[in-house]
């Protein structure tokens, strides 16, 4: 309610803006509605492309190619920033099974968690042993864990309006459940995927090792798999599976950030990055997570060169490297930076789908984000109505230390978990119009700091 | 930008609302979201019944197993309402070609309007002559017409924000189309599709024709292949099609409105309405059109019945017969209210998709919104931010005359008309969470407007 009534006040004691700027709104609108190619664009990366994995050759192929397309739509420069990315690969197509009261086997839809160690060749096989909780895993202990496989059945909460809340509370038990269980003795874990919705799709996503204890094979099971494998030990009280993943974990290989920059007409040495990350995990095509943030991102060359829209600071496109799994990108951007003690005024990253836009998150405290919401009325025709505080996004956090207001575009967060780092994220649930409303409003949103600063 | 300083007015005058408002509000979207049978009951409204075509075996399907889930839901009351529907019938699948210039048949992708007459079992052949707009047509007049089929090639006007407003500048073409070209002696019509995006699929929809001018058979073609016609168009100058269709017009049957009530505390009399209509149109599952509003309507019964939310004014629940085929249904209702001199205080209709909500349309004049608005506060976490002035549903607009204030449920409008009349409107298209949200912000708003009264 708080925020409700500072934006009234914000409204209130807005400026009538320059009649231009509402002319430059519309026609960004008009010219990427119409004209745009971020959705072109998006069915080349996913589908010409498809899933491009740290360290795959889609990646490297995908890095090609948007510093084609950036070069297209008219970048004044586009370069590349070398960085060493994590090279796991998940081998052949996963395989498990949990056998059923009748002696038949009952197949299992899983697949591996990013960075995970494979089983080997022959697979585990144990009994499952559920938890819903860190706590229920600790009272379980060695004695109740150890030479079994540890079924992490955490739910979303579904009365959360915003499913990211439901994401972020679950998250913990995909990065640290391995090493966790395998304290107690663990020989595999399985994960309830991280999802919003309940089907048939596996989720993967990033997991870390703690070096200090052994490495132990994890994977993430569909949400239907899991509640019927949850119903069968209430039933019947053990159960065993078998899974078999051949994932690895090679050398370290060269992977980049690819930019295009637009040079600022009065100050070319002042930054404004625009970016999404380039690489996605590779069950699918990387579409929602992030083709759509990195060609929503290059969509602002296309239409601030056609309107001859041209900005006092260089406005620097940046496709990040590695979100996924470890951040290796928006870490060489950081340090590069700030080796060459770059001016960086402001950091905008699209990394929640492409989904209709509806607001602005700033990471910035309340007090500060007000002068910003003067522009509310501006967007609000294009159905963005609020800016507030919150994370910007994981590829530009780091450019906060270094002086720069970062925001994040935030869509319409309901469709996002139940496509994420799962096999639905496909072109085919792209909206082309909802891609380009959040396009639209991330070029307006530029526009406006380049023009009126930050300060 | 003056409805937004208005809202920003109402924002600031906000009467800190009673906290059980609140709390009702949270407990409304905890037990849908946890709870709620939206999604099962549009499950088994596609799936299991389908497209619920007026007229048809599967709208009085419909309409046996909607009575069944209102009274499961524990609705005080359950009947029927009888009125006449059309019966239009599509016959067999149309089939329609073009001849490529190397003589070879280019298939199209088509479909008969709904109300159309068939082109008898040898189909039609003549060259086609596109417009772009009446003013086009009218210019052609008998000599550039006669005896040829017109191809109505009048495309969404992509950059409204909203689609509805694409929707509403072209809808004339597809209802007055035949009539118009047939006056000049055409013997068929072709419309490009009414759709905010290019693909193959045609979009059906109602059409009539005007009884003093012969009745041309007519149909929808894709985006796609109207996009083909009119590029073939542009170099050969001169292309004939052929299309074949089946379809016709049966005497009027019997159909029903489904109404389910839960009877006032203090005043069982005046009534407020809550609806969507039933049947769809047959090319696919009539999901989006308009399952998710009767789910979404009748979810109002599970609620308040499980919450114990105890109305002061009857709350009726209406799925109303014929929405696309003329408005029997709704027609119906108005007249036996009107007959039984009823007190409707407030009608709420949900005709616009399934998606994530985010405004209320009220069709009341500017001034007489403000009232409601001052309840913005409560309904914003939930995402629904405004309360505009607006058509409130087809179905419902027959009650404004009969003193009801009317309003519609207003969802974010960018997918609708991707899916609208055509072969993609199915239950996969529509997301759980999108759809629980909208009947959310359906109950709470009804629980205020019985509670505070609408003066």
């Amino acid at each position: 309610m708080k925020i409700i009534c500072l934006l009234a006040a914000l409204f209130f004691t807005v400026s009538i803006h320059a009649q231009d700027d509402v002319v430059v709104f519309r026609n960004i609108a008009n010219d990427i509605l119409l004209n745009g190619k971020a959705y072109e664009n998006l069915r080349v990366l996913t589908k010409n492309i498809g899933a491009r994995l740290p360290g795959s050759p889609q990646q490297l192929k995908a890095e090609k190619e948007t510093a084609r397309m950036m070069k297209k739509m008219g970048a004044d420069t586009v370069y590349f920033q070398e960085c060493m990315v994590p090279h796991w690969v998940r081998g052949e197509k996963e395989t498990a099974y949990t056998t059923l009261a009748d002696g038949n086997k009952k197949t299992l839809d899983i697949c591996a968690l990013g960075n995970s160690v494979g089983t080997g060749i022959n697979g585990i096989k144990a009994q499952i042993v559920e938890v819903g909780s860190w706590k229920e895993l600790d009272e379980l202990g060695e004695k109740g864990i150890k030479g079994k496989i540890v079924f992490y059945n955490v739910h979303f909460n579904q009365t959360h309006i915003e499913p990211w809340r439901g994401y972020t509370e679950t998250t913990e038990y995909r990065w640290n459940g391995a090493s966790r269980a395998a304290k107690y003795g663990a020989i595999g874990t399985m994960l309830r995927s991280l999802a919003s919705n309940t089907d048939d799709n596996p989720h993967t996503g990033g997991m870390k090792y703690n070096d200090s204890l052994p490495k132990i094979p994890c994977i993430a099971v569909s949400a239907v798999d899991g509640d019927y494998l949850s119903d069968e030990l209430r039933k019947r009280k053990t159960i065993s599976i078998f899974f078999r993943t051949t994932c690895k974990t090679l050398p370290k290989v060269v992977g980049h950030n690819v930019i295009g920059e637009i040079r600022g007409s009065s100050n070319p040495d002042q930054y404004i990055t625009v970016g999404g990350h380039l690489d996605s995990w590779d069950l699918a095509e990387g579409a929602h997570d992030d083709g759509t943030g990195c060609v929503q991102s290059m969509e602002l060359i296309r239409v601030y060169k056609k309107l001859k829209i041209i900005p006092k600071n260089t406005i620097r496109i940046v496709l990040f490297a590695d979100e996924e799994n470890g951040g290796a990108g928006a870490d060489k951007y950081a340090e590069l930076a700030k080796q060459k003690n770059e001016k960086l005024l402001f950091a905008l990253e699209s990394d929640d789908g492409g989904f209709v836009p509806r607001a602005f998150r700033f990471n910035l405290e309340e007090g500060k984000i007000e002068k910003f919401r003067k522009w509310i009325p501006l967007f609000y025709p294009y159905g963005v109505y609020k800016f507030e505080e919150g994370e910007a996004g994981a590829d530009i956090e780091g450019l906060k230390p270094l002086g720069a207001v970062i925001a994040g575009l935030y869509p319409d967060p309901q469709r996002y978990f139940d496509v994420h780092h799962s096999k639905s994220d496909v072109f085919e649930n792209v909206n082309k119009r909802e891609l380009d409303l959040g396009a639209i409003s991330m070029a307006q949103l530029v526009y406006l700091v380049d023009k009126y600063g930050i300060e």
